[in-house]
């Protein structure tokens, strides 16, 4: 078979490429952020803490975020940046630290992108046993569901968009057409495009994937996201995940979007939350 | 009137004395942490949080915890601690910064116990304007609901217990007659046991107050918090509030746990989600 029809694994696929970082001193790495993360010019949310989470799995410890929270302090653009990540403690089963990614002005001086203090541990230790009420909200099969290509004004067509395999929900994609529910929710089945499984760091991208949940309660405009705090409760397992993103409270400009991501076991393996601002166009 | 009998107010009663720091240098502070909030001898940690917050809100441009993420590392005790605080970013809207809270070993070297990320802005600034479809789930009037020493076993009395007014709904206390209901939820009326009003530090306590979760699941033990992080949305109105706790995902001896915070006028002011960890006794 030619290397290019190989499938993608984890470790080798577009997605581990884009968060490979080089090592410049302990704790320190650096990263060309790549043009093909981005959305509307500036580097996806859940790509970047992907990054952040990367360059702590390689500081710490233990090998995998359990908890980590991300404060966005300004947009990211491809290019040139630094992520420093230092230990703050190192327990038995937790270990916790922090990390910060960096770019530079055109006088060479520092900006601090992102933020993040985050807890890991090990996700193959931990036992099987599981006592939870959460399920999955009903999905359509993922062949009834539709791509950010398929909706009405495609123009808009995004680099992330040929790197992630994104089909939604029709019943959370009317405002596309003008018909937003009202719920203020999301659905959508997730995977990398070129087939790469689910790992602990892909589902830090899989949380902040989806269209802005405002969308469906008919608002317009950007959303960014001031704070993301994503706990990872289990090791994926293989094949598309279930990602459901829902809004119950927007007042004074802010909202809350909270993401459940679901296996092909239906396990529960991510919950999410962040703290967005709606830019009203 | 004499003083005594005045009716405690933000600035002026014990939650206000016991969360005050003594500005050493810019962004240090210290603080004895005091026995009154204590829980099986270590510090509350919603107690602690608004320690943080309220050094953040010293050391930043905006007063207000938008969004508050919380990493704890080890239990604080009583005693001496200091409080350190530096701002990250200082934008129109908001401020974004990190605190840290220490403690002493007997040699006098530092132990970190806490470490928080935290994204100030001013409440009383926001537009008026709510949309949301959350509503508070039904409390039985606080006459009907039990103190912690109305339970069977309260040998086990908290100094804690003494400062707040905590009234739990008698659904979700079946666990102390060893009839827990199983769902995972816990819900009571929460004030300051003086009457001092709520403000955002207080919420902070609130969303942390309640008995974990789990103990409506049939399980024992201590459920230390790993992380914490606290979304406050608006000012809240006078009088007691109402939080409601969920846990819906127990796996690998991990959960997390939700709280909202509603006020008197039924509007949502807190959203916190926690991940906890059970160490069965």
């Amino acid at each position: 078979m030619p290397e290019t029809a190989a499938p993608a694994t984890v470790g080798n696929s577009e997605f581990d490429r884009a968060t490979a970082l080089t090592p410049h001193e302990p704790g320190v790495y650096g990263i060309d952020l790549p043009e093909g993360w981005t959305i509307f010019g500036a580097l996806n949310g859940g790509y970047l803490l992907a990054v952040l989470a990367r360059a702590l799995g390689e500081t710490l410890a233990h090998p995998h975020p359990f908890t980590i929270s991300a404060h966005y302090l300004s947009a990211s653009r491809p290019g040139p940046a630094t992520v420093r990540a230092e230990t703050i403690r190192t327990g038995r089963t937790l270990s916790t630290g922090q990390a910060s990614l960096f770019q530079y002005e055109a006088d060479g001086t520092e900006t601090e992108r992102i933020r993040v203090l985050a807890s890991y541990g090990d996700l193959a230790s931990l036992p099987d046993d599981v006592r939870t009420t959460a399920k999955p909200p009903a999905f359509p099969p993922l062949a009834h569901c539709v791509g950010p290509d398929d909706a009405p004004g495609s123009a808009d067509h995004q680099p992330i968009a040929d790197r992630v395999l994104l089909k939604l929900d029709p019943a959370t994609v009317g405002w596309a057409l003008g018909q937003p529910s009202g719920k203020g929710e999301s659905r959508a089945w997730f995977g990398l495009a070129d087939g790469r499984d689910a790992d602990p760091l892909s589902l830090l991208l899989a949380v902040d994937a989806l269209p802005p949940t405002v969308f469906d309660m008919g608002i317009k405009g950007w959303v960014p996201t001031i704070e993301l705090t994503a706990h990872i409760r289990a090791l994926p397992a293989p094949g598309p995940l279930r990602v459901s993103t829902t809004t119950r409270n927007l007042a004074g400009g802010f909202l809350e979007e909270d993401a459940e991501v679901w296996d092909s076991e239906n396990r529960l393996v991510a919950q999410s939350r962040q703290l967005a601002r709606v830019m009203q166009s």
